[in-house]
């Protein structure tokens, strides 16, 4: 039996608290979360977990891997307390907001010897594994060059703006973490335009809403990311691989199978809505991967060290943005 | 220089008119409409047609063939007189609206040793033939059963609808061409039902605005075909020949390569309205063989006999409608 | 505590094993199957239910609901055996084989006032939920005729044909439960034609691979099915809804959402294959139902009355293949 | 009567010979090219034309306009005769290779007064038209940023990649320039990367085969683009306007309407190829803005100003590429 302890109620927690509980052979023996709430309460009844505080999760011997879903400021500490305790770690991206700061737990972490996965749930989605494995395959050629599409929905409250990092560290991390993983090779060069052309109330937070973004991989491919907080039709999540014998284009997924014909033409319905319902069985997947990881020491697809890396285009990306030149990233 | 002649000035004898005349080596010489219009006049200009009377066609030796395109009332008349002046025919379907009549025109036009391709365009129609050469090449194995779709955009108007034969020889006779002629075998029996569900006033006409079909081909294999006279987004034209190795689904040839996304979903076009739209270039190419047959004697892909076993197919699914029960076609 | 128990612990047993088990209050108590075998075994222990003798299931007072889910021949008795035990009965399809036999035992299960739901749950899929309820909002227009496709990967293995009921019971049977599902009305003439263009081994053994059936309703509406037990692409199973403001079009359900470009043009996957893969949450949601009929009474989309109706129309459909001639069904 | 006369009997020249001679009233009275052809006996056969010295064109006071299809090195002194002569223009892109020329040879013509239109037939396309359309009747909202992709089906001979002026000019200006009519502004920014990843004689040759551009606009919107000399499934010639109510999503045009469903899945056909093809009805459209500009006035979409502009972006992509900056566009 694996012993998990979950830290977060909230909405990705409660996504990973059931993917857990649902594997045979695991159990989730404590959920830690600071806020009284009948979220706390009915995640904790439903999947059997006991509520407690972080200091019993850290001391009890039996609990093999932590879960950390709670807010960005406290994945550090939790990091650190799990490195002391040799507890395995799953966490949510990313490791904190300033830079300097998560260079330096990745290395307290990675020196600590823990296993330590990474919320990149995008490359355990079956759609993104299919694009690597016929690339990995050498069915589809020599990747050249990659289009990367995310756009929001709509834009998020600006209480979450204030708080998320910025359009680059907090949506379009998982897109800098997909090219790192589909080039299979380290970016040396980013180049970021971008904007407020949908809500001033972003720009008056100090973000942006639409951002273009060009990455030059050290061989010397290209990667093209345009990245949005809206959409008018919802959730837009795709990406084209430009390969040699192949172009492997990922299209949204849609709500259902329906197309209406009528005056207007033929409709077919708006993507899922939203990444939650998008990727669920990427966390499915990727909560399977870290219960793999304790079972029997499979490397799981992201590691703390690609958290790190993201990061570092993120800020790059932001430096870009800022300065209004390229970013060269030194081989580090 | 290959010299023609065509009956009837209307919406589709323009457009036989314009094809013929864009050939090259080909003469559009003489224009015949009972009707004095500005519609004949300008198709006369623009062709550089001299408009003169049904006389002057057949008793000019130069004249190598005519386009029979008026009203179908004329059509029997005309192929008689073209075969005695043993003039080549173009023939616009139906010979004639009564089944007898037509046996017996066909006899006589055969008999007269005259070349007489029919207006079953859609054979002619580049998506058509590619469905047909694909299972004539054996890639797509052995072909098993038809699903065939045939919806107009709107009703036609009820002075149309009582001249027009019914819904099975005005609109189904192009599925039942169609049947034979991908199948390449004969029908053995029909089973039709119908009815009156867009208007009662089609009803009231004598005829139906919807129709399912079945045939049994001679060996076995079947054909569903559904027709109607309206589909809401316009003109449905649609066919599914499922074979051993593939299935072959012919989609509707849509206005545009937009996809409009919005809060509704994602929405193409509406189909290419109507026919004279959709099939746009298998007229230019039906009327290209007709000149091919007149230069060199190349078999056109509807002869007048095809005109006739379609008719006999719509004429069994009128009586199987009539009395509710299959109809066998006894080999002929 | 919703108590229930499973005869049969085959695929489809399973595959309602693990959705009642998942559900919220409700304890999957014992599983009854005749045959010792490793996947009964894995059953009980993933589930929790004990394993037992269909005997202990009738006669625990406890027991709110039974899943019948065993091979055809045992339906029946089984049926008559919760009725007499006063239980609530999921049963999947068909009731028997023996059309009078089955009249019988539907009279005496109603008469019993057991709770008795069938499993047709292509009536829980969410896309065909959404044609149906398109359609009853108003939105679509009125319903005019309906074309349904349903072809099988691949032909069963010949045992399987030969105690299948054939291919009118054991495959288009959910075809003709969703006619008169989206037609909310009965249906008063069938046609169906048939044969063997498949393999002749299944005419061998008495029953046919393609088929042919049109329906007429009571109202003068039409019903095209087409049913297969092959498609080249693996499942293919879509339906029309053509109604007089909006034409329905259920498409097949992909494997994905990558589209390959490469010298042959665009490929998207095959379907999602089979049944078990196509329908899953269609599976969740009817036990679901099930349950909720248990907890508050909620009439299920399905009784054993819809199964009794589907299948006089599968009777009527063999009995027009036997004879080439369509079947009136009277008002019963 | 418009009088046309021809410079070039080359491919895009049979296009637009072709198209002229298609029109009422309009005759194309001269063809002037230096090579002694067989395509070029053809042309002038075909359509009437006469095969003369281009003195005879400029000298002749009938004809009305001069159409530019010659080879590249031959555009700017003909522009400037036909300006001394004061006939109307309609010249392929480019005016020339050398930027600078460009401008003199543009100042020039401008002064002169003759009317001159640009060959950048995708402004005329039905599909691109419409998309302008539906912005700019407001029913799109507003156009925040673009994404274009134009890939060719292979890359072309070394001998015709050293004399284009290289991928930014020869290929991407079409980008350039309907990134500024779309936007209805100009560009104030342009970033591009590029790189030989297809070829190694390409980069021998001086060019790249691989380019991502990004452009920012006055008011600060976005244009990503794409450019690539090769796409594994043929010609890609794509869109994305992405505005505030709706997404306009322009897709390849395909050969064919037929999906073939076989055990890979379900094949579209490969799109038209090439431009040719693919373009055929707007370089029809655009041959009638000429003769409409000769007749009423009107005009067109496309003035030698638009070749300009589109020609300083390629060259500031040129730039940034060899710089590895942004290049800063200053008002002019």
């Amino acid at each position: 039996m694996i012993r998990l302890a979950l830290f977060g109620a909230g909405r990705i927690g409660q996504v990973h608290a059931f993917n857990a509980a649902a594997q045979q052979g695991v159990c989730l023996k404590y959920l830690v979360d600071p806020v009284t709430s009948t979220a706390r309460q009915q995640l904790a009844e439903r999947t059997g977990a006991r509520i407690v505080e972080a200091e019993t999760v850290f001391s009890d011997p039996s609990v093999d891997g932590v879960i950390i879903a709670s807010s960005t400021d406290t994945h550090a500490d939790l990091l650190l307390r799990a490195a002391d305790a040799g507890k395995a770690v799953f966490c949510e991206k990313p490791v904190a907001l300033d830079f300097a700061y998560v260079t330096d737990i990745v290395r307290k972490v990675e020196a600590s010897g823990i296993a330590c996965m990474l919320g990149f749930q995008r490359r355990y989605d079956p759609d993104f594994r299919h694009v690597r494995e016929r690339i990995a395959q050498g069915l589809a050629g020599t990747l050249e060059h990659i289009i990367m599409t995310t756009r929001d929905p709509a834009p998020p409250p600006i209480d979450y703006v204030q708080r998320s990092g910025g359009l680059f560290l907090d949506q379009a991390i998982h897109d800098f973490d997909m090219a790192r993983y589909l080039l299979g090779e380290e970016i040396s060069r980013v180049y970021a335009v971008g904007g407020c052309l949908i809500d001033p109330a972003i720009g008056a937070a100090g973000d942006i809403d639409t951002a273009m973004i060009t990455l030059t991989s050290r061989s010397g491919r290209f990667v093209q990311m345009n990245n949005c907080r809206r959409a008018a039709f919802g959730y837009d999540q795709r990406l084209e691989a430009v390969c040699s014998k192949e172009v492997l284009s990922l299209g949204n997924s849609l709500q259902n199978n329906l197309t209406i014909g009528d005056a207007r033409g033929f409709t077919r319905s708006p993507p899922q809505n939203y990444f939650i319902e998008r990727f669920a069985m990427a966390y499915r997947l990727e909560m399977a991967a870290f219960v793999a990881r304790l079972r029997n020491g499979e490397t799981p697809l992201a590691g703390i060290r690609d958290g790190l890396e993201a990061q570092r285009l993120a800020e790059a990306a932001r430096e870009s943005h800022r300065t209004g030149l390229p970013v060269d990233i030194a081989p580090h």
